[in-house]
């Protein structure tokens, strides 16, 4: 499960390298709206998937959600520990407030 | 790192809970769609949240498509270790080639 | 205010056109779920475009939304006569009554 | 076709509103980012619809992207008939040429 960290880290290299060279420097020269953008027609490119796409398919979406989840974190200079730590937090509260602390 | 694989077995076994005490019960309750669409919002909300919202209106944000993608890829009976294994494959695509490589 | 229901027509005709001379065949034979894509990532770029586009950038991407809402309703044989009837049904809800009615 | 017209005047003075007795009014007192959300969400709800919905609910959720559509031109002060008007420029582009159009 170290994939998510090493991608984090690439994606934070790649943010200042030639965007001719690089996807992720060619979104951070079209701005924070292009990024933003991107996370969410992927969110909805995943969403078709789930009802309609093949395994292989679902599988690029969802790599290509995370591919960009973490290129708009890096963006705004938000570690991608931040997150998993809060998904630790919301998984202490035992099975039974769970409904209530997410609709909270 | 743990936080996902972790998030994806306690996943796993609310699916079969009660719809009333689980909120990963009750989205299976609904079926498919209703996963579908909630990964489809969470991107949205992410997308909006990347462009005006506070680090921690973002990190819950990031955390709640980490969290519903989970949910969408255990109901298609899809392993997030086969996700990170295409961004693993993809990760080994060399600098200069990652842009092609991505718009293939 | 005739625009929408030509374009309406306009869509319904270009449906069985050749793929490669027409949009609207094109994604009609890439399938349904390339067209509810398509929709799904126009609300994304239209939601982006209210926070951070220009008025034209905003426009185009409205007008967008509204070409792939039509034809995704005619890809679904739904007219769009059904969807204005919708609206005005809930036009007669008066101003107190509103919210009630939407969130019902 | 006079429903959108007669919708945006309708939008267009509840946006002034008690945000507790107007929906309108409540979007607008929680800012342009909850507007630009709610239109990105519809345009998901809606593709989930296309595929998974039955017509009813297919014909609810595009009156609610058109209704979301309409706060947001709203909100930023664009005219609905400005994006008719760029739907009556493209149609003006004949059936050859509209694939090209549309992807410049």
């Amino acid at each position: 499960m170290e994939t998510l960290s090493r991608l984090e880290k690439t994606i934070a290299q790649r943010r200042t390298a030639d965007p001719s060279q690089s996807y992720v420097a060619s979104l951070h020269a079209k701005g924070l709206p292009q990024i933003a953008r991107k996370l969410g027609e992927e969110g909805v490119e995943a969403a078709i998937a789930v009802l309609s796409g093949s395994d292989e398919e679902l599988v690029g979406e969802a790599a290509d959600i995370l591919f960009h989840l973490i290129v708009a974190l890096n963006a705004r200079d938000v570690p991608l520990a931040d997150v998993l730590a809060e998904l630790d937090r919301r998984e202490g509260v035992s099975g039974i407030e769970e409904k209530a602390s997410r609709s909270a």
